[in-house]
């Protein structure tokens, strides 16, 4: 078969397991917002179905034929073309699905579906004894699963491949440290000063179908195509692109908060905005997806945080949220309100952090999954490992391990690798943005005017519309001209919270 | 094999093409319902995808290899047994899908794909010429489709089996000009009557977030069950089985009308009473099956009609819509309440037509498409033919083609066959309504008490749980002890609506 032949028929049987794929997502989100209670039953059997049609069409050993057709060809040659990428992308997730004994994969499944329900006993409980064999188990399984991935050994950098592709955990530790560093200090600072935010602004009524109508103004505002998706309510929020032209946002409202809905709906709306500025023409394929999760935490965080809890934005829509919630946001001032929102305190939920401990949260999650795949650390000895940490970086130690170790499904669920994308995402975001104001001028004054269209065209172009052209951290470098570094986070965060707490 | 053996597997593989089947069944459900419009390519995409994977595993010669193992086997001496009756079904099934040559279906799919876009042109012009030579097309692919399907002649039952299976269209038009006899004197008689109803009590301001509530209130009192079914919001409504504990209904709000969006629930309510009814254990097999359209349709007729359009129902629910909208129901009196939502008036569109002139919109249709199938009647004579018989059964006379021939979708999108199993509904409705009648002794002092729970239990033990053990015309006669009979929906028009019209 010609190169050219063998190319064109590994794309279409790309394309044809992301459409399967994405049928699932449709049954994922149904799932989420509007299915019956009594459906769930048949939902996981559908599921089921579905993903084993797609197993079978990812790792038909035809594609492996495919590819070592087109190793070496002219195809190839230029590393960032569509076609080389394709190639190298659908190379890499081919191994990975082939290189997993089926025995392996449905012991993880059969475990990890256990094991989220004993997690959920546990954590209720707050009872680590009960949880701790199943944490053994599983780490176990990821040990075996990262030896089949890897070189061999069981290698970290073989579980966060799957969700951040190319990452070194070496490098990340470097960089995890150095933010460390920085912001055990900062965060010190802002609770020993004396100024405290008043959040109690920011309780009242808040009418569920008002904010609702409120939060798709804001994220229509910010450039979510309302044409091409939607806004749902959920338990717990996500966002799903189903396909080209249909993306699924989720939030939850409670009457009586102003800002948890509306901060989790610009969160979403940067994945919705990612999800939407991919090129169509390319879907089904590597150069039409997202590269990773922590460039996805990059934008959902850069619209959340960076541009979402900033003076400037808040300049134009305190205004109309005021005209919004007339009862509720009386005689609040621009000040007042964006020291509310920017509220700075260490506590012990990863989920309820604000921007700056969020990292640190990350951090020793980071670090204490790293020494439980090495053996360093023993499940047993997790709890104690936990806490000190927790005392260590942010001063506070929990009470018991439903506040500390038990409280994340993540590693009930067998992710490893997958918490510090979150972190990534930050660093990612943080160097983007500080880009984007040098390459569009000021971007406060956008902001400000509530014209987000300028910001958005930067990011289509330079990530969006990439796709997986590049990993992660060559795709920032090659839009920042620096390579992966944490200081422009520390200088934003520095730049908004020591003038706000007057350190 | 052993019988046994090749039994299971060909279960097995039922189940897993229902399965299939319910994911395109979700689909199709979320784009009638929250889908954003950019979404509508994407969709079919995935559409076409599954069906292609469904018509793969339903066509696969394996099937025809176990059925033809199982022919004579003791599986199938006993025919009303499950065993016999799911193999008898999927052969059924898979001598229809295997007689179609794929040529002719690709054909059909792109023409009718083309054809229903030309059908609303040409509706909205009140051009039929414009419209003739798709109908033409349609007509012969048709006939071509009855060959393949049928003993090699172009037999209109060969295409009305694939709605109402094992029906046979020479006992329908006995059975339906038997039907006309009855009602044409029966429409001219109410036509003349003094008594005109006062349909403006109907109209008002109806709030839809009320009307949803008292919807569902009376959905729910019907027996729906919303922990494993939902009502939602559509242009045209629909009632959608995914499968076992998971049943959505749709219906439209309009907010100056009192009955639309009721008695369409109502209708749903039926379909999905009877989804709700089967047995889970058969899911993915005919005995876990409705009947046919025609079954269906009597279970949304017998609820929407037979219950919601009675005297006892009102006089329990009135009342309480009475309190719903206050505003708008001041002093109607039952009577006069029962008396609007009873209008019987000959009209020309037949999705707006009343319970006793809708018969004679769908008597119309079966003849005059068995005359088009059989070469009798040309697509250039339609319209006058048309014509003829509204002036004649109804006495009206269509002004233009959009309020004639032009008006249903079925015939642009191939549907052949698929009339007359509405009015089958209605006939089928009231055999086994007076049976329950019968059997349940006074139905009218359950209704009028809104204890609607026998009823369901006797529909649900007679008809839902049995699945496709028999097919239509034999079930009303195991249910009702009296072969298919047009005189029971006679006698209850005939009982209704001669006192209300003083007849």
């Amino acid at each position: 078969m010609q190169a050219d032949a063998a190319y064109e028929d590994l794309i279409r049987r790309s394309r044809e397991a992301s459409l399967l794929a994405s049928c699932s997502s449709l049954l994922g989100w149904d799932e989420q917002t509007y299915m019956p209670t009594g459906g769930v039953e048949h939902r996981s059997r559908q599921m089921a179905l579905l993903a084993g049609l797609h197993h079978e069409k990812a790792t038909d050993p035809i594609i492996g034929e495919l590819l070592e057709q087109l190793d070496g060809t002219p195809l190839v040659q230029d590393a960032d073309s569509p076609a080389a990428v394709n190639i190298r992308e659908l190379k890499r997730n081919y191994q990975r699905l082939t290189r997993l004994p089926r025995s392996l994969v449905e012991e993880m499944a059969r475990t990890v579906s256990i094991s989220q329900q004993e997690w959920i006993t546990a954590r209720s409980k707050a009872d680590y004894a009960h949880f701790q064999p199943w944490l053994e188990r599983i780490v176990a399984l990821k040990q075996r699963e990262a030896e089949c991935l890897g070189d061999g050994t069981a290698d970290y950098d073989a579980l966060l491949d799957e969700y951040e592709p190319g990452a070194k955990s070496a490098e990340i530790a470097v960089l995890f440290d150095a933010l460390r560093t920085d912001l055990v200090p900062l965060v010190r600072a802002i609770a020993e000063s004396p100024i405290k935010p008043n959040v109690a602004i920011l309780r009242g009524e808040f009418p569920v179908d008002r904010q609702r109508i409120f939060g798709e103004l804001v994220a229509g505002a910010l450039g979510f195509d309302f044409s091409k998706g939607r806004l749902d309510t959920t338990a717990h929020p996500f966002c799903s692109g189903i396909g080209p032209g249909d993306c699924r946002i989720t939030t939850r409202f409670h009457h009586d908060q102003f800002a948890d809905a509306l901060f989790g709906i610009m969160h979403e709306v940067g994945h919705g905005l990612y999800e939407q500025g991919l090129d169509p023409a390319h879907f089904g394929t590597p150069m039409g997806e997202s590269v990773s999760l922590g460039i996805h935490e990059s934008q959902s965080r850069l619209w959340e945080n960076a541009v979402g809890r900033s003076r400037p934005f808040w300049s134009h829509f305190l205004p109309i949220a005021q005209r919004f919630f007339p009862e509720s946001f009386p005689n609040v001032s621009l000040d007042e309100f964006h020291l509310a929102i920017n509220r700075v305190e260490p506590s012990l939920i990863r989920v309820e952090a604000d921007e700056v401990t969020y990292n640190l949260h990350i951090l020793v999650r980071f670090e204490l999954e790293r020494e439980l795949l090495s053996g360093q650390l023993t499940a047993a000895d997790l709890p104690e490992a936990w806490n000190r940490k927790y005392a260590e970086y942010l001063g506070i130690r929990p009470s018991n391990n439903a506040e500390g170790c038990l409280q994340d499904i993540h590693w009930s669920a067998g992710l490893f690798g997958y918490f510090p994308t979150y972190t990534l995402g930050n660093i990612f975001a943080a160097q983007l943005f500080a880009q984007a104001n040098t390459d569009l001028g000021n971007l406060d004054n956008l902001l400000g005017q509530g014209n987000f269209a300028p910001l958005l065209a930067w990011l289509r172009e330079r990530v969006h519309l990439q796709g997986q052209r590049y990993r992660s951290s060559r795709l920032v470098e090659v839009v920042t001209g620096s390579p992966l570094n944490h200081a422009p986070l520390v200088q934003s965060l520095k730049q908004k919270y020591e003038p706000l707490y007057r350190i």
